[in-house]
């Protein structure tokens, strides 16, 4: 057997002689090393070790998502290699606390050595962002112009040809769209679920009117964002208005994907939602973390550099802030709040569902 | 000895007969009791119970700053209970992991029965903000309006007065203000770092000029930063125009104050100045930690909500957002970062300062 | 509706006035206040709350557990109720960091005037213990002894009538050992995956005997070790022997419930094992974090009494560090590691237990 | 300037290209890619990259103490570094959540092929152990035996030639031992806290005889340790009798480090013992965070292998849980809490430390 022949070493297996003798800070170059400098390259390069770690997890849920039906085994798989991501990203966070142990003035020993090397360089992390979802149109008009340029061609050739293929977002809002049980004809259900939904507004509305604790000025605008929300609502089945919300980008999500993933948080108990639920579950939770990361990462370079530019010459905290909320991917779960029904009120699932529900869990 | 004659009994010490039937959930009164809303209950007592050790070391912590002089030791107790508290708030965020335990859904069935309770009645969490420097002038104007409504005549009343007592904010304002050695009468040592600071910017200018990869959208943006730096700077000397940036809100911190701060910042190594950075570091590190607080709650709110108004009959996460940046207190000690110079850069302390540093550390 | 006739408060639902008023430090009976005797105070009454709430989630467990089987729907709530107690326990894990702001000389100032309450007195703790399986004749001889005394008669008899009732532990043991599949009386299929670990542990000593880099004394044992394992192997399939491991400890579960949680761990990808697995790897992940909690706190207190002994009358640390190790309850699914095939070696499923895992999972 | 002739760009700068090109899983030689292998080296690649920042940072330290006395620029920066290590090791111990992500069957897919590689053969691992003073003679026998073997000879000669050299218990040992203050011959300052230690273990015992919660066999075991806690404390004043704890491995530190020790602890807050006292802190936190790593990732490896051998050929956790405590460094100075006095029971200090403590401060 192989491993008899050549017995594996620690060190080689790890390619240590290469991960090691990769940290070669340019201080040294310009007068006496800065210490911190190690630090500096040794924080940004486990970022880009974990980068590949996720990339690479996506790339294997993408690739299940390809498949014309996920059958629970894959489904399994995604939701498992889903909450991996998200336990990285939960270190990823914690990682600024040992950059923060960098003092603004101790990086200033080495700051000036770096230009014009930014952040915005890591094509590992612009391949996450689009391979998640955030394309081109959906940044703001800043980062589309910023996004493509201060890399180099080989870069740009490679990340453009990525905004060609078929991102996590797309996989899932059609997965969700094909799901069999929406060609349900029995309408009862809907009005049923729509009177309820009115219902359950008519009592926000009684809360608002009733609250004496509110100042004039606040119920005025409590009672037009119930408004909204009423209008948001009868949108979510009439396509014509729900295509003016998506225009408007109010909502991302197809009308047949966001019905679908409705129904799969408001059912989740049937057996054959549990996992729909988990994975959809476990895309909030990556996309909170993402954003969670974004803005303590915005935090940390204005606690670096004050509102001073960055070495990539951009304007630092003030532009990461604008993207944090910007660039969510799958808020539109998180949205779903918005429209649920407490479990009491939920209509009973027509025969017709339930039917294609054992069908769809076989 | 008093423990002979009454040996204490743990459960009696913590009061746990009051502690532990303090849980009582209403949703029993309206039919079966919802299993999730114990968690609830169990969540927001954990924080108030933080929230009032936070109150307790606040309190000691301004009882410190109300001396005329604050000699090592008690600086030393002053940074401990800062960093106590810092631990603390690293609690609190990880506790939002727990409630996001409880899903949208689960919420639903009970969430009607709180109305109008609200977070926004924490009179402890409304204590914080206050004593911290969270004054009513400093709120967005929503926020001004709703501070102070939604909330009894007696907790008002309690939290008006605090509104007149001197806030941490305003203590260490006025401790830096009061330090000895800006006296100097040294100008060659100003000038010295005036020039220094003038030399970094035009070497930023030329990071930013000889930057190709910026396209000139982005480079006019930074230029005009830079002057905008520039034009802070210079500021920082010139009493009138300090005026107006703090007019304009750009800046909190009184002018001698700042000036202080920044050389705590810049000779921190100076042992007279160890304590008084530790200080300042962990004011930020309070002030990052609520502010992730903010934010990290507001999405839970709105993973709890989606777009739904608060039992409050508040608009929910929209509005916590919105406070995230505005409320925060100590953003100019991070700000200070923009006019730090490298460690090789700083001109040598004037003797008249190291004498006044002497003296002072005494 | 009655929320509309009474407006529910925060601070009254919340029953703050019972919760904030508990806070009751004896050290101003004998003296000045010990500032950290609030911190003291508040640490074990943030604990307590959350024993309460994981005790909350333990008896809807146990609840669900009574059943004679337990539906998809049933073992989903199982799942998503044992996550959120471990995810209590990692906040717990982070409390103690909080704790440990508080210095050994500060704790000095008024250890003295607790005597003899102790944390042996925490009945909810003792609870959850009991009722997740660590029963009396489960603890070592000294806790044995000391687990019952130093609490009053009227929580003494309370814990002991918890002992006679099942406790978490002995439910899934049950659970496990009716699984309807391990009825099949296909015994090729034991034979082949016993063939399958046979070759496992030959691989396994052929590690050992071609390492060159053992020492003499590492290799001899390692190879009784593998003795041991091809022993304690063997007996998971010989009632008589398997019942000598019971006896002498080194295994907790039936004989049946350890065959069906290998199996459900070997084929975790057949969907009727899906939640199954999950709840197997949640207890894993509970048992896990209650031992890290015992291990920090137990290296909390020699950091706050060294090896002097604690306000108890207990030897503090040394004691804690013994119970460790012995008092963890679901090892056995850790330990069931030793026994897995890779996915490659392992048997196809018996058609006779394919039927049985539909029946089963419907 | 040189950065206008060179522009830096992000992925040469943090040598991307060697960095990426090191993970190269060796599943695929034998059959299919085990999908996780890239996460198992990817994990371990990471520990290894923190593993040198903590070098660079030991090494800085360790030069710090090779001085003959140390000013307080000096104790900040050690503060400073030995604090960032800490944080470091915080994120070490959040990355076992990662490796925990991998189920002991997905591990099963490559395990046999990396034989008889193992974490024993982590050089930089060792290189921390050993510059931190984990020396050959402080291992237990097992550990001896295999800490030197399973690894090249180029590796060995390395390790070997560190452990001629002083390491950071040492290092510390020697700076405590030179601390000018313990050259007083105020000999009623001892005395008297003699005679405080003296009333503090009478007021122990005390606790324990009145404590009729204790049962006889408890009450025996705590009055014996009482009487070991006096003898311990009167050894610290006689050589030969500390000599023999000495001998006896119940104390590391030499007999005048941890006299000055208790000194700092209990006199902390003389402004001349402020960074004394950080520095022991920051050492007690740094062993207490390598202890729960040891401890968690005993853990890891059980729930990872149950009591199946190590790739390596060690027997995994049981071997490691034997070194958890066994390796500890620092522990003598969390032991002091037994000597320590409350801040009111403290003798003044006599005026001749006072005056030597003010010229060690200058």
């Amino acid at each position: 057997m192989k491993k008899n022949k050549e017995p594996v070493y620690y060190g080689d297996y790890l390619g240590l002689d290469k991960l090691l003798s990769a940290q070669q800070p340019v201080s040294p170059h310009y007068g006496a090393e800065a210490h911190d400098e190690t630090l500096f390259i040794i924080v940004h390069q486990a970022y880009e070790l974990w980068f590949k770690q996720i990339i690479h997890e996506m790339r294997s849920i993408l690739g299940l998502f390809r498949a014309e039906n996920l059958p629970d085994e894959a489904l399994m798989t995604v939701v498992h290699r889903l909450q991996r991501i998200v336990t990285i990203q939960e270190l990823l966070n914690h990682q600024i606390d040992v950059m923060e142990t960098m003092t603004a003035q101790d990086f200033l020993e080495f700051r000036d050595y770096l230009v014009p090397a930014s952040g915005f360089q890591s094509i590992q992390f612009k391949e996450i962002e689009i391979s998640l979802g955030v394309k081109r149109d959906k940044r703001i008009a800043f980062d589309q112009a910023s996004f493509y340029n201060r890399i180099n061609d080989k870069d740009r050739a490679y990340l453009e040809s990525l905004e060609e293929q078929p991102d996590l977002f797309e996989r899932v809002d059609a997965w969700l769209a094909r799901m069999p049980f929406l060609e349900t004809q029995d309408f009862s259900f809907w009005k049923h679920y729509e009177r309820a939904i009115e219902e359950q507004i008519e009592r926000d509305r009684a809360i608002v009117e009733s609250n004496t604790l509110l100042s004039d000025e606040e119920r005025v605008q409590e009672l037009a964002e119930l408004e909204n929300t009423r209008e948001n609502f009868a949108a979510l089945f009439e396509p014509e208005r729900y295509q003016v919300m998506r225009d408007e980008g109010r909502v991302r999500l197809s009308q047949k994907a966001l019905q679908a993933a409705l129904f799969i948080e408001m059912y989740r108990e049937e057996p054959a939602f549990n996992l729909p639920y988990q994975v959809l579950n476990s895309l909030v939770d990556l996309d909170e973390n993402l954003t969670i990361w974004r803005y303590r990462h915005a935090m940390m370079v204005q606690r670096m550099l004050g509102s001073k530019i960055g070495t990539g010459g951009s304007s630092g905290h003030e532009y990461l802030k604008r993207t944090t909320e910007k660039n969510r991917i799958f808020a539109d779960f998180m949205n779903l709040a918005t429209y649920l029904l407490p479990k009491a009120a939920l209509p009973p699932l027509p025969e017709s569902v339930r039917n294609s529900l054992r069908r769809y869990s076989v």
